[in-house]
């Protein structure tokens, strides 16, 4: 053991430290195997363990890469040998619940489904819904500014956060835990550390705002002819109270999860449009009038080629598993990149045709899969172009996300830039943006210690 | 003319300059007249003129004030003779509106109103919504980060701006116009300009977040007989779909105001706490149904003493006058000092007990009338001690902002910190909080020639 890592023991203890196969039996990736090359995991159990940990390796010039629940689909959980990794584990507590106020105060290590659990106990929600929930950790979901399924009714997790607790490259503690819905006092640095992808601290507490839990969901899959049509609907769903999820799934997704699953066909497989309408309420009579009267004037002005309304818990689960099938791509469609990008709502069809036929054009035959929270304007596409599609990464990737910046889209919505979006990012930001975000990343981590090898 | 205001003018024409009487006859404070002493206002017409005139004035070493509507209370555009103001009353173009995205682009010269004016022609809203409405502009209210009376249905500035344009303090145009909900490029270096007061770039252009226009709104005014009472009222009315406020009027402001101006007297005067609850949504029936069965109950609960509901636009209107009483105030209790702070709901009537009786106290006579945004936490305080009450304002400051601090609150809610609470801001945020305040300044405009009495 080095002598760092001897000093680093001696802060966190014999617990906060794993090397060897405790090392070697975790993966940085949430689909693949792919262990840290990382001599040690450092664990600790405090913001203060976690501070003089930081300084210790900022005084030895050590980089440093940050685990948090390793659901993330970008690569910045990757570590090299020369890095050591940073797990906020054994620092998951929820501190306090304020049912008045309607905040939370945790650790940044703690779950997202263990926040949800804490703040159910007192009639609240943390409105931030991700597959990955059981997993994904509050620090990582504020460092990626997640998103997930319900942005459209309660926004990402930048508006879900009041305060936060980091620690610097330089392992200073930087201690801004807000618990108010307004509060001008001075910069808001809470803003800083959030969506950074953790290359400006270590967010170590956070203070999270929660509502009051919904108690009324309706739900309906629905068929639809055209785009034009989608975009009708969209129109008329917005004007619902609560909209709280609207998902569009275009044939090439719908058809192949539905046709490799029976149990993911609530209806035929061949309409060009199938889009999945979600509100979440509190006034459960309401909210059925209001859901019922929206879906039957749509039928009515012809836009319904048909539809499914869940009517029970169980049916509505089913239904997101509709457009949830990612298994479904993983076990017949693989190998396969996906891409998670935002785009003009009005062109998103326009801009999935274009990358289709650019796609089959430059590769010859191509599988593509497009779906998404298109109210939010954001979709994501599943692209396979044979068994080389992963060594062909780059020429693919080059290909759609030219037509990303084409259409004038974001090359990541919500999943990040990681390591993987890297290449991509200058093509995606203006020179004096990226020029910008240097000069913040060398005013706070001058020396590239944290999460170096993301972003830029 | 300085050889600096000839080039200046020569990249901004005859029109873009005002000199004299012109920059006399302007006042940098809503209730005073207060003119710049500066020699010269500048009015860029672009965003390429602004780049200019900074990069030129950056290059003199000029410092440079910003002015929007000049309707903020904390200070912020007060300049000094050695410093130029800049005012982009000639960058007032709504560019573009996108329907269907819900977004609208706009120069920020432009008014809070005339964005509204632009929204509603689609059926949309820009939700921020303050009494100076028609004066306060884009820029100035992304600066400040204004909140305003329907901050618990649709949030701050921050919440409902998608993108902007900003220029740095060397004349470095920085664009990131994003249009998306959700969009994880990089850095969301927007974050960086909102809320920071001018001091890190100005804000050229803006995309906004619009959302559909409510059809209804239920209003009603009621006296409550205790603190604890509010609370519990504030439970309940939490439950229902699209509360947009719930604003809290201590005895000593609702007796005050109705009792100067009988025009503002719907309920008696005498009544511990009178609230102001309103819904604004998209369902008029349903939305009326939930408002009126929630006062029902509340009143079968024994929590409501007296009640009175608006029935039409002017009675909604009128009720809103009694909360917006502050010319009543400028009428018959100056001279005051106003505080605007923020703090733990559970603890809003303690600490304003406290205040009370501090003051008292302290400077022997005191009038105090305590009102505001109680659902996010934000409470206003008007204070008056004598004909003393702005020559002894620091030592009243310090009795007030002191409890602040001792109560865990925020020095400022929604105003700023400007110049006139940069010597309390040290008090309420944590020495390394304000250190890394001043490297983000630093790195931004290492010769703080942005507004540099602001803040800090």
């Amino acid at each position: 053991m080095s002598a760092l890592l001897v000093q680093l023991e001696a802060i966190v203890g014999p617990r906060g430290i794993l090397s060897g196969v405790d090392v070697a039996s975790r993966s940085c990736d949430p689909f693949d195997h792919v262990p840290p090359a990382s001599a040690a995991i450092l664990r600790p159990a405090s913001t203060e363990e976690l501070s003089r940990i930081v300084a210790l390796c900022h005084a030895a010039g050590q980089p440093l890469v940050m685990h948090g629940g390793r659901t993330g689909v970008a690569g910045g959980a990757l570590a090299g040998a020369d890095e050591l990794v940073i797990s906020l584990e054994r620092m998951a507590r929820v501190i306090a619940v304020d049912p008045v106020g309607g905040t939370l105060t945790v650790e940044a290590g703690a779950t997202i489904a263990a926040v949800q659990a804490a703040a159910a106990e007192h009639g609240l929600l943390y409105p931030i819904d991700l597959g990955s929930k059981g997993s994904a950790t509050v620090g990582g979901t504020i460092s990626t500014n997640a998103g997930g399924n319900r942005v459209i009714r309660w926004g990402m997790t930048r508006h879900n956060v009041l305060g936060l607790e980091a620690v610097l490259a330089d392992g200073t503690v930087v201690s801004a835990l807000n618990t108010f819905l307004k509060n001008n006092t001075g910069y808001d640095l809470k803003q800083m550390f959030i969506g950074s992808e953790g290359t400006l601290g270590i967010v170590a507490q956070a203070v999270l705002r929660l509502v009051p839990a919904p108690s009324s969901q309706n739900l309906a899959l629905v068929s639809l002819r055209s785009y034009d049509d989608v975009l009708a609907l969209l129109g008329r769903a917005r004007q619902m109270q609560h909209l709280s999820a609207f998902e569009v799934m275009w044939q090439d997704y719908y058809g192949f999860v539905s046709g490799h699953d029976p149990t993911r066909r609530p209806l035929a497989p061949d309409a060009p449009f199938t889009v999945l309408i979600e509100t979440m309420g509190q006034d459960e009579a309401a909210d059925s009038k209001a859901f019922e009267n929206c879906l039957a004037q749509a039928h009515e002005a012809g836009l319904i080629l048909d539809a499914v309304m869940a009517s029970s818990g169980k049916q509505i689960a089913d239904l997101w598993r509709v457009r949830e099938g990612s298994e479904v791509l993983v076990r017949h469609m693989s190998p396969f990149l996906s891409f998670d990008i935002s785009v003009d709502i009005r062109r998103a069809d326009d801009f999935v045709e274009a990358t289709r036929a650019a796609l089959k054009e430059r590769f010859g035959t191509c599988r593509m899969v497009s779906f998404g929270h298109l109210a939010d304007s954001n979709i994501h596409i599943g692209v396979h172009i044979g068994p080389d599609t992963l060594t062909r990464a780059t020429q693919i990737e080059a290909c759609v996300y030219g037509l990303v910046a084409r259409f004038g889209g974001a090359l990541t919505a919500e999943h990040g830039i990681g390591m993987t979006k890297r290449d991509f990012l200058p093509q995606h930001v203006t020179p004096t943006a990226l020029a910008t975000m240097r000069r913040l990343r060398d005013a706070l981590d001058p020396d590239r210690l944290l999460n170096r090898s993301v972003l830029f």
